[in-house]
C-alpha cells in the first residue's frame, strides 16, 4: 500500500544541507586521524563512556569500550563528528538523519547504553540545576493557542495515511498499558483506555470532557464501552476530520462531540476529566491556565485524569526532538505536573509511572514503522525515515533508561469523599480480551 | 486498668493557666452581650459559615447556620471567644483543652464541617500563597538531630503503656489500611503492613531498612512474615526498648535490629527502604539529607516507600498541633516530597493517596481512646484527655475534609527496570485474614 498524502512532507528539505554524499577528503593523514580518534573518544567519554563501539568511514575503531560492546556507531563521515561535538544531541540527530552516523545492533539497545550511561553520569542533573537557561524556560516555551495550533499541525498533520501504517487499528498515539507481557500493541492501546476509564470510575450516563483527544480513539472507547457521553478537544484539523467520519461512521456521534479547539475554550461541567498525552504540547507558562480549566469544568464529585511524558527533575528539552520532531514541547518533572493543581482546591489521589509501558510501546511503533520503511520512504523520502526511526527508537530506549517518564496523574476537588478506597478495581480482569471480536474500524 | 507512667505528664501544666473555672462576670449588659454575640458571629463567617450551630455561656444562639446543623459549638466562657479571635486554631484548640468551648453533636462531623468550610473558602490557598511567613518556614523548622529527638521524645516517650491502651496490638501509630470497610483496626494495620510489603516487593533474604519505626510493629511485621532482615533506626528511647523487647519474646533479634539512632546515621546498602510515619518529623531543610541518606542506602535494584502525612500545597502548620502535640512537625505538600528526589538519581513509580483512610484510623483510635478515657484521665488529668480527643478528632476531621492527604510514594534508583509492570500485585487476596490467629504480643 502506498502512502497517500497531499501535503508535501516537510523533513527532507530540513536535512537538504545534510544529504550530499560524503567526499573523498585529506582526512588520512596521521595528523588529521588521530584528531579523528580523538574527536571520537571525547564523544563517548562525554556521555559517560557506555558500552558501544565507534568506528570511523576508514574502518578505524576509534573507540572500544571495556566491557562487551552493545553495539556500535558507525561515522561514515568527518561532519558526522563535528555535528555531534558542536550541537550536541541536536547535530547527533542531524547527523543520523543525514545517514552520516549509523547504528550497527540492536537500535534502541545501543541507544538506552548511551542514555543509561548519560544517567549513571549524572549528567541531567548536572545540566538541570546549573543550566542558566532554566529559570528562562516558561518563556522560551509559551504556546499561545495559536502557536499550540501550529505545533500541532506540524506534527500531527502530517497525514492520517501515515499514522496508520503503523499505529494500532484504533489510532493510539500514546502511552499502551501491557498488563500481560505477551500482549499485541492493540489489544495494550485498548488496555491502557479501559485503565483510564476506570481510574476516573466511569458510569454510564457521565459526562466527560477530553482535553487534546487524537484521532479520537479514547472518545470513542468511552462512549462506546462505558455509555458516557464525551466531548472532546483537538486542534489539529486534520485528527478532527478523522475522529468525526469515526464517529460518524460509527453511529456514535450522538453521544461524542469533537470540537477542534483549544483545550482553553473548554466550557461546561463534567463528571470526569481526561487528557492523555495532551500536556507535553502545554507550555510551562500555560499550566495555571490547564489548573483554572480543570477546576473550572470538573463537576466537585468529578474524577479527573492528566498522562504524560515527564521526567524526574526539571531539564532542559532535547534540542534534536524539540526542533525536529515536536516543536514546541515541553516534558515537565512530576513536581512541575503536581504544581498544576496546587493554587486550586484540587488533590492528587494516585500517581503511576508507566515508563516500561512506554518503551515497550515505542518498540511495538518502530517494528511496524519499519515493515513499512520502504513506502513511507518513497513518499516522504530517506531522510524522514531515518528522522523517524531515532525518534521512536530514542524515545523507547529513554524510557528504558529511566531518562524519561510516563506519569498518569489522577485528581479530585478536595474533599471529595466519593473516591475508591482502594486501587483494586482497576485490576479487575484487567487482561480479560476486551478488545477481541470487535469488528475492525472502517 | 491503670494507666502505668514513672513520668510526669507535662500536658496538664501546659494548660494550667486555662484550668480556672469561669467566674461569674458583668457580661450580661446588652452591650457586651451584643459584642460577644457579633465575635461568635464573626468566628463563624471566618470559617465559612459551616453548618454548625454557636451557643454561649448565657444560654443564647449566637450563630444558627442557614442549613440545618451537624452539631453546636459551645462557649462555656467569654475566655474562649477571644482566644479564638485573637491566637486562632491555637486560641481554639487550648480553650477546647481548657473547657472554655464544648463540641455538642459528632464530634469529628462538627470538626469535619468546619474544616470543610475552610476549604471551601479558599483560605488555605490564600494563606499558602500569601503568608510572609512561608519562605522562612524551612529556617522556622530546622531540626537538628539533636532537635529532632526530643521533639520525638516530647510525644512518642509519654509513656509505652499511654499508647497501649487505645492503638492496636501491634502498637502501630500510623495511618492504617481499609480494604474492606468492615475491617477492624487491627486487621487494617496488619493490611497496611502488607501493602507497603508488597509496595516494595519483598523476598525473603533481602535487607530492609527501615527510618522511624514506633513501636517495630513493621520491622517485626516483614521479618516475621516476609523472611527478611530488618535493620530499624529510630530517636526515641522508650520506643527503642519496646522493639527490642518486642523482638526478644519473638524470637527474632538474629533479623531485627533496633538502632536508637537519627536516620542520618543510617550506614550499609540495602534491598528496600522504608520509612512510615517518619517525614512529618524531619524539618524541610533536612529534605535534601534524606535524599541522600536514600540514594547512598537503597541498592540500584532495590525499591523503596515514603509514607507521610500531606497537603495539597505549603502552608503553615496548625499552630495548635505544632505547639501542643507534635513539636517541630513540618506537613509537606506532594510537591515538597516529590522533590525529595529531584536533586538525586532517583524515580517516583507510585504515589498514593491514602487520606480516608487516616480519618477512619484515626476515628477508631478516638474511639478505643474514649473507652479508656476515665483511666487516662486519673493518671494524665482531664485537660490532657481533651487535649488528645481534639488532636485525634480533629486530625479525623481534617482528613475526611480534604484539608491533609496522606501519601504513600514508591521510589527507585533512575533505570531500575526491575520493578513490576502493573500494580495487580498489591491487590491479590488483600484482604485474607493473615493476622487472624496469631498470639497477641505479650
Amino acid at each position: 500500500m502506498m502512502v497517500q498524502s497531499t501535503r508535501k512532507a516537510r523533513y527532507p528539505s530540513a536535512f537538504d544541507t545534510y544529504l550530499s554524499p560524503p567526499t573523498e577528503r585529506d582526512t588520512e593523514r596521521p595528523a588529521v586521524r588521530s584528531i579523528h580518534r580523538w574527536l571520537a573518544r571525547r564523544i563517548a567519554l562525554s556521555v559517560g563512556n557506555p558500552p558501544v563501539a565507534i568506528r570511523l568511514w576508514n574502518g578505524e575503531d576509534a573507540y572500544i569500550p571495556d566491557t562487551p560492546p552493545v553495539g556500535r556507531l558507525v561515522f561514515h563521515h568527518p561532519k558526522g563528528l563535528y555535528a555531534v561535538i558542536c550541537k550536541k544531541e541536536l547535530g547527533a540527530g542531524d547527523a543520523y538523519t543525514a545517514g552520516h552516523i549509523d547504528v550497527e545492533g540492536d537500535f534502541i539497545g545501543v541507544m538506552q547504553s548511551v542514555f543509561s550511561a548519560i544517567e549513571a553520569q549524572g549528567a541531567e542533573g548536572v545540566r538541570a540545576f546549573k543550566s542558566p537557561l532554566l529559570p528562562r524556560l516558561p518563556k522560551i516555551v509559551t504556546n499561545t493557542p495559536a502557536k499550540a495550533t501550529r505545533n500541532a499541525q506540524y506534527h500531527y498533520d502530517l497525514s492520517n495515511d501515515f499514522y496508520r501504517l503503523w499505529l494500532d487499528e484504533n489510532m493510539v498515539y500514546t502511552c499502551a498499558y501491557y498488563p500481560q507481557p505477551d500482549m499485541s500493541l492493540e489489544r495494550a492501546q485498548l488496555a491502557k483506555m479501559d485503565h483510564v476509564c476506570r481510574k476516573v470510575q466511569l458510569r454510564p450516563g457521565m459526562r466527560v470532557v477530553e482535553a487534546g483527544c487524537g484521532w479520537g480513539a479514547l472518545a470513542l472507547h468511552m462512549a462506546r464501552n462505558y455509555g458516557v457521553s464525551v466531548r472532546a478537544y483537538n486542534v489539529s484539523h486534520e485528527q478532527v476530520r478523522y475522529a468525526r467520519e469515526r464517529a460518524r461512521a460509527e453511529g456514535l456521534t450522538d453521544c461524542v462531540e469533537f470540537v477542534e479547539d483549544d483545550f482553553r475554550a473548554i466550557t461546561g461541567e463534567y463528571d470526569a476529566f481526561v487528557s492523555v498525552g495532551m500536556l507535553e504540547h502545554v507550555g510551562p507558562s500555560d499550566y495555571d491556565g490547564l489548573g483554572a480549566v480543570i477546576e473550572r469544568c470538573l463537576k466537585k464529585q468529578g474524577l479527573g485524569l492528566l498522562h504524560s511524558v515527564g521526567r524526574n527533575r526539571s531539564t532542559l528539552p532535547n534540542a534534536w526532538i524539540a526542533k525536529r520532531i515536536f516543536p514546541g514541547s515541553f516534558v515537565p518533572s512530576l513536581g512541575k505536573i503536581i504544581g498544576i493543581f496546587e493554587p486550586y482546591p484540587l488533590s492528587v489521589l494516585d500517581v503511576e509511572n508507566l515508563r516500561l509501558h512506554y518503551a515497550r510501546t515505542l518498540k511495538d511503533w518502530l517494528a511496524r514503522f519499519e515493515r513499512r520503511a520502504g513506502e513511507i520512504a518513497q513518499t516522504y523520502g530517506e531522510a524522514f525515515v531515518r528522522a523517524w526511526r531515532l525518534y521512536l527508537g530514542g524515545c523507547s530506549a529513554s524510557f528504558a533508561a529511566g531518562n524519561m517518564q510516563l506519569f498518569q496523574v489522577v485528581f479530585a476537588h478536595t474533599g471529595n469523599n466519593d473516591v475508591p478506597m482502594s486501587r483494586r478495581h482497576l485490576h479487575k480482569d484487567e487482561t480479560a480480551d476486551r478488545g477481541a471480536g470487535r469488528p475492525p474500524i472502517p
